[in-house]
């Protein structure tokens, strides 16, 4: 069976998120919480719970990845500060969060994890959002890379 | 002026650690707080508050250092879970957090931000803390990128 195959995304995970895209490595998940703009990448390589334990071609997809969606994010939302964290105490399986902060947002300056209950989107806040990163949908990667250099 | 002439470590992160080497790239710093085996990667480039505003080549090293200190970090300490960060909130230079977890650990499952004071290190312990990490003096970066390959 190939990787692909054999990857499925923690229950959790799946349960807190919306899909947005499936890139070359990564699933990009939307998390369900309408307090902040938080996206996590997911690399679909089943068994891993830690960075160090992809190969270094994987960390470089995932860097392209990571830079694509952050500066994405921020020139999207205009936010203060990114969070970037790879934590997984809880949810053993590798995933990156991405999170735009705000300096008046409900929990800052302080990490969001823990911190405040979720709260979801309503249809229309979900619908507005997905529209406003519609540029995740499609990257043209080559163009990424090439810009990259 | 060099780059490494202007580079000034902010005054908190300078306040809060102790020193432990000078990488290409980084400054490897410990926190002092005892609680955890916490060590912060800082960028010589000034200016700098979020991932993506490193070149490339910049992050070619930065995935260097950080997954040599990472497996370092584990292999020593033999840690349940490593947590990554760039957060920034508050301390707005670049610094990616590396921090060893255990499900025994004061904070755990939390994020250990913002949840207890730190304690520092007696200077015994410190003293133990820096023989344990003495392999993140001298790193033989050509092995590493060879090995990493």
């Amino acid at each position: 069976m190939s990787e692909e195959k054999r990857f499925q995304l923690d229950a959790r995970l799946e349960n807190d998120t919306v899909r947005i895209a499936s890139w070359p490595l990564c699933d990009v998940l939307l998390m369900n919480d309408s307090q902040y703009p938080w996206c996590i990448l997911v690399p679909r390589v089943s068994g891993l719970s830690e960075l160090f334990q992809l190969s270094r071609i994987q960390r470089q997809q995932l860097d392209l990845e990571s830079i694509y969606l952050s500066k994405t994010l921020m020139h999207v939302f205009d936010g203060d500060k990114l969070n970037v964290a790879a934590l997984g105490n809880v949810v053993k399986q590798l995933h990156i969060h991405h999170l735009v902060r705000f300096s008046n947002d409900p929990a800052w300056p302080a990490p969001v994890w823990g911190k405040l209950p979720a709260k979801a989107y309503s249809d229309e806040g979900l619908k507005y959002c997905l529209e406003t990163l519609s540029s995740l949908q499609k990257p043209d990667w080559a163009a990424i890379a090439l810009s990259n250099a």
